[in-house]
């Protein structure tokens, strides 16, 4: 199946749920802290309270790369124990020269077997296509984030345009694949007509609903009318839905109210 | 001692050599391929041919994760193989949010112990902010990159200034713990004395001698009259100077002459 049918069966209405697998052991309940492998096992645990309402998967690299070897492996155990039918994104945010591109493409894609990866387009777009070659593998590429920082850079004007529109015309130059998607965040849903007017059939991942002050509300209000296909990332607010002795309960809950908030 | 001044002993004749230490297996020699270690001792054999004439020296961390856990280990123990007086900069491009940024900075200080780190700007300055805390360890922010797509975005002009002149403020702006640094290939050494007159004090990481096209000679010059330090980064032509049997030495002999140009 090709990336861009796999996400559309993935995400039948549009907006699905990604839920965040970024574990912290100091936020985890104490039952997994004392786990041989700890993130593995919290993630195993995540994942089965969640499936049912998941569109796609998303564990950010840092948090396994924190602890090392040690933490690659469980990384790789994790994505491993995925069901298939659910994109897994992996959040690495790479971006490098094309000769190292080349090596994090295998690092993401063939070591990993992501889906897909977030890329950064600070270094232009030589150093994207090399995540591009593969239409069954693609990226996302970071256009605006959710962060108070998206305004530093991103929200530069240059010839009349902000930082973010000229990556967003740099995503769709390396379309060729219809595997090329961007990271918007749900923090400024007032900004995104204007980028999905230039933006048609690119898929999106939007951060920043929950914990950083999103709301799903704004973002499909903001979203209508346009065909194209997104995945609302959700990761505090759901993983860490509770440290009780059945936070599995409290996070199938919560990864179930946002799942009907986006399904309404 | 103070990495500002670790940075001074390493380099005391303003330029010094940084090793990039980029292990592909395709491209080292037989004798290496086949080792439990590949990429390790491939490096051991680096490190030991060019310690004379090098200042730094610089995994890129994507050659190690294109290995998965077993390139991670890799490059911990090469890190832990590099002579004490020699700044280690790991080649990472990291970026993300204020809470990933800090999972980030683990890894790459706490985890890999390496000295510095780059960082990539477009998530803005409170994505780097996590990494600068610590004034033993620092950052080289992205600036103005070697490769032909830095014209795509960091060449932009916002307000009258190029963006990368943009991120130059913003590293000036973190610089409190005099623990920041820039990475300006040296592809362009025209445009280094604007960038150098708004850079006070900042080390520089230079890339894009050698196989890039960059030249000593037009760096040395563009870089006359300021005072900052700089660390021109060598991989290919250093590391993969020879196939042969006696490649350690046209390895060492290619360090020496980068390093007698840098120091003439």
């Amino acid at each position: 199946m090709s990336l861009r049918d796999k996400i559309a069966v993935a995400c039948p209405n549009g907006l699905g749920l990604c839920v965040g697998l970024d574990p912290v052991l100091s936020k985890m309940p104490e039952k997994f802290r004392s786990a041989k492998n700890p993130l593995l096992e919290f993630n195993l645990s995540i994942i089965e309270a969640t499936t049912q309402f998941a569109s796609a998967y998303k564990p950010n690299i840092a948090f396994y790369e924190a602890h090392g070897a040690a933490g690659w492996i469980q990384l790789k155990n994790t994505i491993e124990a995925i069901p298939k039918n659910k994109v897994i994104i992996v959040d690495a945010k790479r971006g490098d020269i094309g000769n190292t591109a080349k090596a994090y493409a295998i690092a993401m894609f063939d070591e990993l077997n992501a889906d897909m990866v977030t890329v950064n387009p600070y270094l232009g777009k030589d150093s994207l296509t090399p995540f591009t070659l593969n239409a069954d593998k693609g990226i996302f590429v970071l256009a605006l984030t959710s962060n108070p920082g998206s305004a530093d850079i991103q929200e530069l004007t240059s010839s009349g345009e902000k930082i973010y529109s000229h990556v967003v015309k740099m995503a769709m130059s390396l379309n060729q694949n219809k595997n090329i998607g961007l990271v918007i965040g749900a923090t400024k849903p007032e900004i995104l007509p204007e980028i999905l007017d230039n933006a048609e059939g690119l898929p999106l991942l939007i951060p920043g609903i929950g914990a950083q002050g999103g709301s799903v509300e704004s973002l499909k209000a903001a979203m209508r009318g346009y065909p194209n296909r997104g995945f609302v990332n959700v990761s505090r607010q759901i993983i860490y839905a509770s440290h009780s002795g059945n936070y599995e309960i409290a996070v199938h809950e919560s990864a179930m109210k946002i799942h009907g908030e986006l399904a309404r």
